[in-house]
């Protein structure tokens, strides 16, 4: 008979030893508080859900179409798929069914592709300040970041991109965010876009473009994304959550169609197969042609409340504040004077004000500091009224800290 | 102006490059053939879908709770982890909500599993002929695998499993189908259940229980499963896929409490959290109390295409032919005469007579070939009339075989 040792530990991967929870998980309980105003996470506006619609569509999916609460391939709801192409050309991006792939929303998509591109202890090429969220996939692998900087009027710095790529550096992909940056609220200019496109064709190097923000854009005109310029070497990744809701958990991922068998293994390993029910319910929905008058709902209510937030911080934050307007998403990002401790304003914030943000630090890669003295504010999912007095509230702590 | 050259082949890591669509892929569009007779893949009887309750409990729950379509962390749903103690209690498991984690299905679940407790390389523990969905987790991470054999009667060898931790190896973690085993139908002896617990622990080396079917249980007698019997060293899996339907896509593990932190940062990376419409939706099914009713009538109704099928095997096929009586799931492990050439019995059964089955060799770990003359039958989604001509139609191509 063997002894029993009690000094048994369990053994995690060493990844999981060392890592610690999200900015965004510690926001989420945070923001549980009654009557917080919340500019933290990156919500859509849940007053402003379809939800009688959708829960129509689904009612009628339930009823006349048992498969749905089966198992079944990725690719099961052709309707679906169809309705991508067709929203895809309102972006600009000619495409088919064939080089669509669905996902349990976005963040699986941009996952799944990392797990098909990089291998452990890998080579991947983003900006400098960027979505967690994607930090978080790369963790796992070990992987090492080449970064490059953003300008907060025309995205990312494409000259450094391919400085790096000029020096003989082959990342396994280049991530980018192209429109209604997270958090940064940059657009990338049309130049830079086709400079993106060619380093990508020339030298080889897959871009993934994270787009859940293209189709909330408030000015007249838009740009379309990078994959337009560029089918075979951008893989482009579309999301329901910020144009219908996160509950559907439905994004997908355009890639060349040789790669969909490809994903489908990944997918497989992942959890099988996107919700059928979902994936029907979506299509139905979209079915309706509601979507249409629905986008142009969101693009007025959120333009306008982001124009509220931008006054409210032209009034109530010092002069010397840098922020820009964002012509798309959800995210104001803003460059505060050198003299703000941004960790003490937020605790300050949220304990004597009742006023969440992040702050720009959140979203640094190792080794930045381009986030110290910025905070990143989300303006859809909150009312006018929230807006107005949250940044007053965040102006007069900075004023404060000012005469310390 | 850097010039273009022609030759740029996308690089994927080197897994990818490898990796071939699972036997599951192509049997999904096989069995798309109208008409056809499938015991090919896994799949409940969509015809018992308790489909009027579920619409009702989804509809109620996008009519009551705007939040079920926005983002939230991944336990909202309070009241169906309450649910899932209580369901765990019938299967003689105390447990707790904080010990409850809520996944994208049990198939994410192994996956999540895996990435936290596993390293590049790593070394796990499972049996010769298992589930193909587990062998995919492991493909990404080039894993190596010690494996052990499987009684037919009381599950898998848990004296080898002994040696083998004797030995001096120590796999990250031990998989392990107690119940119901997918392929093999075998469920594991209650002294086995004690040694493997004992083992798990002493050398501590944690187990992932896997257990979709233990809820479809068809004698009078049911043992618990291990986890049951070790609280800490056994991470339990359990889904609401085959007891009431794949398309809610919600699976729970059930862990030592400091682990769901873990899990939850591994959550974020794969697709942020578990639909909350769904995890309502379920909830709300579940305090209607409808469950017990459905799963005493998938219960009587999976037992007796179980008998049905065990009979015409008894009928139709050799006398040679094994096949022993599974006390729980979906699945028929056939152990066919040597004569038997399974591939070409597939082609003609497929070819000739319109009927699918899984040959055993899907289901075998590399070096193993413990399933070569042997098949997977499903009994779970066909009729008892597709049952006896269906296995009628196999045992004729075994005969035409045999005087070959």
């Amino acid at each position: 008979m063997t002894t029993i040792p009690t000094d048994k530990k369990l053994r995690l991967a060493s990844w999981a030893e060392q890592t610690a929870p999200s900015p965004m998980q510690d926001m989420l309980a945070l923001t549980a508080r009654p009557g917080l105003i919340s500019f933290g996470l990156g919500l859509p506006n849940q007053e402003l859900f379809p939800r009688v619609a959708f829960a129509h569509a689904s009612m009628q999916v339930l009823h006349n179409k048992p498969h749905t609460l089966q198992y079944g391939p990725a690719g099961v709801a052709h309707n679906l798929k169809a309705s991508i192409v067709q929203l895809m050309k309102q972006r600009g991006v000619t495409t088919s069914e064939e080089q669509i792939f669905l996902t349990t929303g976005a963040q699986q998509a941009i996952n799944m592709l990392a797990r098909l591109l990089l291998e452990p202890g890998g080579l991947v090429l983003a900006e400098e300040v960027i979505y967690t969220g994607f930090l978080q996939v790369l963790e796992p692998f070990g992987a090492k970041l080449l970064t490059v900087p953003t300008c907060p009027k025309t995205g990312m710095d494409v000259d450094a991109v391919e400085a790096i790529l000029q020096a003989g550096q082959r990342p396994s992909f280049i991530y980018a965010i192209t429109d209604g940056h997270n958090p940064l609220g940059s657009s990338m200019s049309q130049a830079k876009r086709e400079k993106l496109a060619r380093l990508a064709r020339e030298y080889g190097v897959p871009v993934i473009e994270d787009d859940p923000y293209g189709f909330l854009a408030y000015e007249e005109l838009t740009i379309p994304p990078v994959k337009a310029l560029e089918n075979e070497w951008v893989f482009y990744v579309g999301s329901f959550s910020k144009i219908l809701a996160p509950g559907v958990r439905i994004g997908w991922v355009i890639v060349p169609e040789a790669l969909t068998n490809k994903l489908s293994i990944v997918k497989e390993s992942y959890d099988i197969n996107t919700a059928n029910w979902s994936q029907h319910a979506v299509a139905a929905y979209l079915e309706t042609g509601e979507l249409a008058d629905h986008l142009d709902l969101l693009r007025r209510e959120y333009r306008s409340r982001r124009d509220t937030m931008l006054r409210a911080i032209q009034s109530h934050f010092p002069s010397e504040t840098r922020a820009e307007q964002p012509s798309n998403g959800m995210f104001i990002w803003v460059q505060l004077p050198d003299f703000v401790d941004v960790p003490t304003l937020l605790r300050d914030a949220v304990e004597q004000k009742g006023v969440a943000f992040f702050p720009g630090q959140a979203f640094e890669t190792a080794g930045s500091v381009a986030g110290k003295h910025s905070m990143r504010l989300n303006f859809s999912n909150a009312t006018h009224e929230q807006i107005e007095q949250g940044i007053q509230a965040i102006g007069e702590l900075i004023e404060a800290q000012r005469t310390k």
